[in-house]
């Protein structure tokens, strides 16, 4: 393609809402566009490159038996009311009615709809396994779209659905695409982590989330270099302490003024934070969006909540529990803003952590202004509700697998596997018939690539302070010939020689003809980030030209035969 | 791929709600899945052909110079408010809301998305002419869904938009497009006309449609084989009558008892029916479903009014009429059912067919119970608020070019080009800096292509009564190869060298290893409408094999490399 021909508008300046690498590059090189808050158009560059990371997906997703379909992106609210998450999904699940007053949504995700093709169309045990997958528009009504295609409100994602025999077969799948998504995110040319995830508001017992390591991501891991242990903070298991062999102390009310936080309070009294009991008060909602209970979670003092724990351990929602107005809670249950304890709640749920009940003689709040109670143990002083694991596991804590010191990554997560087993095949009534036509229930899982992330994933990974690098595989185009003066007979011939070769070589190869400066040519061609840079200027009368790798500072003066010859090799090495 | 591993799902009954051939045998082939009324999804064989086709127009758009994007599906109100189509569009607009109430449609045409990336993108003479176009999902809210593809809610469209500096470039952009249209129908297996069409609810001034021809379409055009008009019915300009020359006679009231209809009146006063007048009653409705007018329609007795010519005189979408309410129209205009004329009627608009001026003597109703107007004459007796031809082209009619007799036929239309102009580049300020750095208006074309009705289009035209015939450019595999019995060594063996011949060849291939009795292979080979089919059986033993091509009935033992030979050349040729 001749640059002077393609639509490519490549900005000077930084776009003013963008403040991370993919979408500063991404919108300066003219690759996407927004056009609302949250909704990106892609242009023919960022097209050409997302269309190779989807042929990437495609491959690999065939080489492991699936089979590409495509639903419909708008989806009936019946078959979301049936797997129940149409009450359960908040806010950001896109709803809208049709002209005659029918509820649909745009789906965020498929499992209700795959789920409903397979009961329909699977009978025999001789259709199963079974993989199924589409690359497709998918929908999230964010509260705060932010970092372009990172967080956006329309995507583009891959999402693939197993469907099993047996937990065993289940695993096999599993594995499968566990194995595929490494192959593709390698070919992608991304350094990424598989790693143990929530599961979240899909459902299912396992999950690992593909994350590619980046400073900017949203995604934070915590994974140990003396064993394998590698999760996300929300899901990674912490090491209880030890528990204490400490004997009971009688419990004893002290006077605290003023100590409202945990280091105001070990502080005065002179303890070790870990000696003291630590309270987050939350209040929960319904279905409808109206309060319906409050909840008291008790951490040691020096501990981290983990939020995604505790709404696990409560079997609710994300979206269903959120930070509780003092005030008003003290009003119902007698907590006291800052001097909460276990002691004196009433009228909510009490959650401790695992640890704590191991614990002797902590301090915590006395439920009275001012007031803290020494020497409070759990069995004999209280009782909780729930006993789960609700801690963070943070950098240099002790790794629950072998307790070395666990270390912090931040990472995108790019992919994500679910074991789903029947949790949709019994809501919606999928069964095969096995060998001796006995109905059973269908083993699911599923698995998803957010395949515009992964595009602004790369770009994190692969640019500097000019621009994107891409790496070959997913570049737009493999090579650009930069003619620096179009206006030069022998310099335009020369160009044009090497443009022929290359594509005839099939070598998809860019043309920058355009009548501008060459400081702008040579700033676009790194702006854009195509691999191999052909530079044909005064050196074209001798026959020499300009090479140049976008990922190398050197460039060499080779002869135009050479420089053809380089770039063929190159791109087919690592097309 | 082997059958046994792939998800195909036939079915032996023709689903109900199917009418046409290509909606039952899509289903029945279990290529497509109906999931609500409109909304289809594409199982694993239905999708290979789609892509296939996708592919076609990919490379004949991008041969015009044609470059892809992807846009958003979800287009905000504003943009469609700039255009004024916000109000304009009727209910199959499917609009939507986001969590924060803002207005958002499910696009079903970019033209204001795509006029919002140029005029933001271009500001140069020399960035022109552009064409930029996107295969993407579309959305529109039929009242009545039907027809399976053919008319559904959601559905593929290609649509391109082309940018330039002059209508004189515009017309070789659409010149292009209308080639490029016919290479790709031509590849489809497509028989098909282009006929000319009218613009409705996207605009501008000349159009093209693309029709496949098939009794089943919804289209109708008017064609002539003694020059080179076609047109849709909607579009067909008319020959007008001959002005009469006959003076015009003195009017007359006539006692005409229940004749409501024109042939009624023409039999009890003796007229031919071309001396009549024939009125058509309408209520108009404005942006918010109001109802805001009348309007009184007239053409010659034995004419059929073409109601998208009408709107088009009136300035209206065709949405905002529907026939009136007789008697409540009566109260406001005193027309009267059966008996209306020009004469008489009132607080309406009377809207007169372009041939009534130049015909004398007509006779009408009497706006009065069981009466009629003889030698009602326009111009003498009555005027119009607009007259123009609101009259249907019908088949035997003269030929408005050259006057044979003009043939009808039916279609699907499958593709449309439009001379767009400055419409949306006024609405929406879309400039570009000529030579002297003046403000020009940015001239446009837009150009569609419904990818799954042309699929369905296909089948109507490709098939009989035992199922599909693919053309081989978009069958989903090229070769079957119906293993006989599976259990069979010999049998097996040979088939299975058949496939790795085939597969090393390049040819998308089909094993059909199911454990199911011959018929039922040979009967779903048929459905499926794979174009070769190759029978391994019991020959085999002897090296022979079956071979037959989908549409032709006759099969012949050959070898079994012949076989291959054969389905690698056939394959090669037409593929």
């Amino acid at each position: 393609m001749k640059l002077s021909k393609m639509h490519v508008k490549t900005l000077r300046e930084v776009p003013n809402e963008a403040e991370i690498a993919s979408h500063i590059l991404l919108l300066r090189a003219g690759m996407i566009k927004k056009l609302v808050s949250g909704v990106y158009g892609f242009m023919p560059l960022g097209w050409r490159s997302l269309r190779k990371i989807e042929e990437i997906i495609r491959q690999e997703m065939d080489a492991k038996g699936g089979q590409e379909i495509l639903m419909s992106a708008v989806q009936p609210a019946e078959l979301w009311m049936e797997s129940g998450r149409w009450s359960k999904y908040g806010p950001e699940l896109w709803r809208l009615k049709d002209r005659n007053g029918r509820d649909f949504c745009l789906g965020p995700t498929h499992e209700e709809i795959f789920t409903d093709v397979v009961r329909n169309d699977v009978s025999s045990h001789r259709q199963l396994p079974l993989n199924l997958y589409q690359i497709q528009t998918k929908y999230r009504d964010e509260a705060r779209p932010r970092f372009g295609l990172m967080r956006s409100r329309e995507f583009i994602m891959k999402d693939a659905y197993s469907f099993d025999k047996s937990y065993e077969d289940l695993d096999k799948s599993y594995q499968d695409m566990y194995d595929a998504y490494g192959e593709i995110f390698t070919r992608c040319g991304l350094t990424f982590r598989p790693v143990e995830a929530d599961t979240g508001a899909i459902g299912g017992s396992n999950s690992h989330e593909f994350t590619a390591l980046s400073e900017v991501g949203e995604s934070e891991i915590a994974y140990c270099e003396s064993c394998h242990m590698a999760a996300t903070t929300e899901k990674a298991l912490c090491a209880d302490a030890v528990p204490s062999t400490e004997a009971q102390l009688p419990m004893e009310e002290v006077h605290t003024p003023n100590t409202k936080t945990i280091e105001d309070v070990a502080n005065f009294l002179g303890l070790d934070q870990k000696q003291t009991l630590k309270a987050l008060l939350f209040v929960t909602y319904d279905d409808e969006g109206e309060e319906n209970g409050y909840v008291a979670a008790f951490i040691r003092g020096d501990r981290e909540l983990n939020l995604i724990k505790l709404v696990n351990a409560l079997n609710i929602p994300e979206h269903a529990i959120a930070f509780a107005d003092e005030n008003k809670m003290a009003a119902a249950t007698d907590c006291v803003g800052g001097f909460t304890g276990p002691i004196g709640l009433h009228d909510c749920k009490i959650v401790v952590d695992s640890e704590i009940p191991g614990l002797k003689n902590l301090c915590a709040g006395a439920c009275k202004t001012d007031y803290h109670l020494k020497n409070v143990n759990y069995g004999r002083d209280y009782q909780a509700d729930i006993v789960a694991d609700i801690k963070l596991l943070q950098a240099g804590d002790p790794c629950p697998v072998c307790g070395a010191a666990v270390k912090h990554a931040r990472g995108i997560e790019v992919g994500q596997v679910f074991k789903l087993g029947t949790k949709y095949s019994e809501a919606m009534g999928a069964y095969y018939k096995d060998e001796n036509q006995q109905d059973q229930l269908i083993v699911m899982g599923c698995y998803g690539i957010g395949v515009t992330r992964t595009l602004a994933a790369i770009v994190e990974q692969h640019h500097d302070e000019n621009g994107i690098i891409w790496p070959m595989s997913v570049a737009p185009y493999q090579v650009v010939i930069t003619l620096v003066n179009p206006e030069d007979e022998i310099q335009a011939e020369v160009a044009e020689h090497i443009y022929q070769q290359l594509l005839q070589a099939r070598v998809e190869v860019l043309l920058d003809d355009r009548k501008e400066r060459p400081g702008v040519k040579f700033k676009d061609a790194d702006l854009l980030g195509i691999p191999v840079r052909v530079t044909v200027g005064r050196g074209a009368a001798q026959g020499q030209v300009e090479y140049k790798l976008r990922r190398e500072s050197e460039k060499e003066e080779i002869s135009t035969e050479e420089a053809i010859a380089r770039a063929i090799k190159i791109v087919a090495e690592e097309r």
